[in-house]
């Protein structure tokens, strides 16, 4: 393990995040909101501790695999628990527990929240929420490999610990050109999207907000009654639009952008993804017309935001789809564990995984009437590695063994089964709402600390797809 | 496919559920409960259907896996449908999707009902309800081929395909041998358990079909009220003591009648077991003394009982546990997944697969660290295939997809999501109660028809393992 390396990383990491604090640290003071000196003084702590790593100097450059996933996670707990210092320095949320909790959530892209209102917050802390996860959405250290090209040997390892999906590839053959391309689609996406919702009608604001909380998948909002409060049908179909683009695979938004549709139109996952969200917003439609007597229109727009919003993990909601008809629920929940696609900010296990699975499971059928034929997997017409496949499996094992103990872990508080298992299902997944008396309208801020600790750890192990926090508790890790 | 050798098969298969008929058609005519008729009119059904084959003579002995998997597969539907027979014919249940579901949760020893009471029904229709779960427990192959061993080529692959658990082997070089030792101690843990109820104060007629479901740890009982209505804790100590037993692989079981304690004190997943059911009583326990304020004794008795009753998939009840804290529905939904031991009469995923894509997990994270490390999985002191884990993914991820399309298709009757969720569960883990308002004081019959026929559909599939009933529905099976 090269612990110099990896501590020095760390160490940028939290000078980025200082950076990043510059803006509401500009906002509070403009809007003299009271809030300068908290954020001044959460900057100041940020380059102080990065600071330290830089008393031991690098002695090699070389990186491997593991020092990929350990600098990510390590990475990724610091964000979070620093993070949370603005929260408490300025008195938004006084608890540890809670601050903490809300700023994983925020990384994370996750978009659970321990408020159970928001409007009252000052202007700069609600722009740090949002914020925070922006920065999590493309992620932290696919940022710093865009600004510091000079990392060291096998700084992809780094990026392929951070980017979700079960195959990892570049878009490009040198990574730092990669991470750019994917922070410019980002940047330019957000900006897009923050203007449409101004023509909307929106305020800047609340659109800049809202922006960055859709592109990182994330869910936060400025409102107490979220994305329904920002106006009518158009907004609402702002936001499906930008989140469905939020899901797709950022490979597939460069190939639109270049022009080379064919490709993108014969991408499976794209494809799949698609057919999941039309087929999900049909059923759910027929189900709201039917079962509850809503009219069509208002069905569809509700549908539509709903299933797009869930797959992609970000979880607003317009309606509480907690009191939805249970084939409702019961197609929203197979959103919230399927996810968007890999590559996307999206969180949920991811459609290509799925497909993986799928396809494996359907070779263990064929081997019954041919037990001794040897095929191989296939996506988007390239063979998928046996690697690669075992990987899935290994992941699918992890991710359910995660989500069983979370719901333990949360049951313990007594709040229900049903709440039990979405608790934890929309942690690990990333998605923000659970159901039942955890529902959209309603908050975690009524569990335990043990249970807020347990499922912030859950939220960042979904967010870096498991491996690189398991990797972490590993002792086979720490060996020399 | 050689479909003559199905096909006899099959008819043979249908002569042994008449020979079973001949019991309730005993008790009906020593008790003229006037259901003489009917069941004279089952078997005769039974014999006559099964004489149809004997007009295509097999020409070919051979059988190939894929005959295997179909042979059984089939089996199963006839004598499902054929079972339902004598209670359409006897009035007892007058609807034939409720018939059929209440015969195929016999035969696959789920012990889900569709009857509200049970305690009004002629004791001749109690027993064949029975006497169904007996047959599905140790498997009507199995006794097939303890009964008539030279079937042909390729008898192996029956009892493959019948028996649970991801690595089959027999417990002596002969197969007939084998299925012979199976039946012999199927058959003295019966009438064992059946003698020490009678003891404990039960009279024969229930001690018998307790005896009859406990060891196939199928569930139904001969009381509306269950096990509660039967006697104090010395009946329920003495059914979770049997039940226990039943969940226990029976290879473990034959080696214990030969003194061979060691190798039984060795095996992994009997440890793996015992502890589970040690480890889950104690905090069922705990936490029903603290957020329920039980007694210890009446604690330690309900929590023991339901921990056994349902890591067994029997799913008898003394207790309404659906509504328990819920720290102990989430404990008691984990031994509805897990399931007993493999090679036992339990359902579920049972605990040697659970133990081997944890492992195969393991191995995953340990590549995190050791990227080219080879390292090769096994259990009790031998190595696993890697053909064997493969295997036992893929039933992992048939599993979760047939429990999430149970759990869509019963969600469409709108009984909320837990009760979707965990119908699906009960049934596709052949258990019997679900969680919510269809716990364990409830029952299926308000369910739709469609809803009955697919959990039928899925307690087949349950029982078999999945890999059957799915090879019936390839195309490739039934290609040339």
């Amino acid at each position: 393990m090269n612990y110099r390396l990896i501590g020095n990383i760390l160490g940028k990491i939290l000078w980025v995040e200082a950076a990043f604090l510059l803006v509401p640290l500009a906002v509070s003071l403009l809007g003299r909101d009271g809030c300068g000196a908290s954020f001044a003084l959460s900057i100041a702590l940020c380059l102080a501790l990065g600071a330290v790593p830089l008393l031991f100097p690098i002695r090699r450059r070389r990186m491997q695999s593991i020092d990929g996933y350990v600098t990510v996670a390590l990475s990724w707990l610091c964000l979070s628990v620093l993070g949370a210092v603005p929260y408490l320095l300025t008195g938004a949320i006084p608890r540890f527990a809670d601050a903490v909790f809300e700023t994983a959530s925020g990384f994370t892209t996750t978009g659970a929240t321990i408020l159970s209102a928001v409007e009252h917050l000052p202007r700069s802390v609600l722009l740090w929420r949002s914020l925070t996860q922006w920065m999590g959405g493309m992620g932290v250290l696919v940022l710093f490999l865009a600004v510091m090209p000079k990392t060291g040997d096998g700084a992809v390892f780094l990026m392929r610990a951070e980017s979700p999906g079960p195959i990892k590839s570049k878009l490009v053959p040198k990574l730092s050109q990669t991470a750019k391309i994917l922070y410019f689609l980002y940047v330019g996406l957000t900006a897009a999207e923050a203007l449409a919702l101004r023509i909307a009608g929106v305020s800047w604001f609340d659109a800049v907000n809202h922006a960055f909380t859709t592109m990182a998948t994330g869910g936060f909002s400025t409102h107490n009654g979220g994305v329904g409060d920002l106006g009518g049908p158009a907004v609402t179909w702002v936001i499906t639009f930008f989140t469905l683009l939020a899901g797709v695979n950022f490979s597939m938004l460069y190939l639109t952008l270049q022009g080379r549709l064919g490709e993108v139109w014969r991408n499976q996952e794209l494809r799949l993804y698609l057919i999941l969200v039309v087929g999900y917003t049909a059923i759910i439609t027929l189900s709201l017309v039917r079962q509850s007597g809503l009219p069509l229109g208002r069905s569809i727009t509700d549908a539509a935001f709903q299933v797009v919003t869930l797959i992609t993990t970000t979880g607003y909601a317009t309606a509480d789809f907690a009191l939805w008809p249970a084939l409702c629920q019961a197609i929203l929940l197979l959103c919230m564990v399927s996810g968007g696609c890999a590559g996307s900010t999206a969180g949920g296990m991811k459609v290509s995984r799925i497909q993986l699975l799928g396809r494996s499971m359907g070779r263990e059928l064929d081997k019954l009437a041919h037990p001794n034929r040897v095929s191989v997997i296939s996506l988007d017409g390239q063979a998928v590695s046996e690697r690669s496949i075992t990987a899935a499996h290994g992941f699918a094992v992890a991710y359910f063994l995660t989500l069983l103990t979370g719901m333990l872990v949360v049951s313990v508080d007594n709040v229900g089964l049903l709440e039990s298992l979405t608790a934890s299902l929309t942690c690990v997944s990333n998605v923000g709402p659970g159901l039942g008396a955890l529902g959209p309208m309603s908050n975690f801020g009524g569990l335990s600390d043990v249970s807020k600790y347990v499922l912030s750890l859950l939220m960042l192990m979904g967010r870096l797809e498991l491996m690189p926090i398991l990797a972490l508790m590993m002792r086979n890790t720490w060996r020399k």
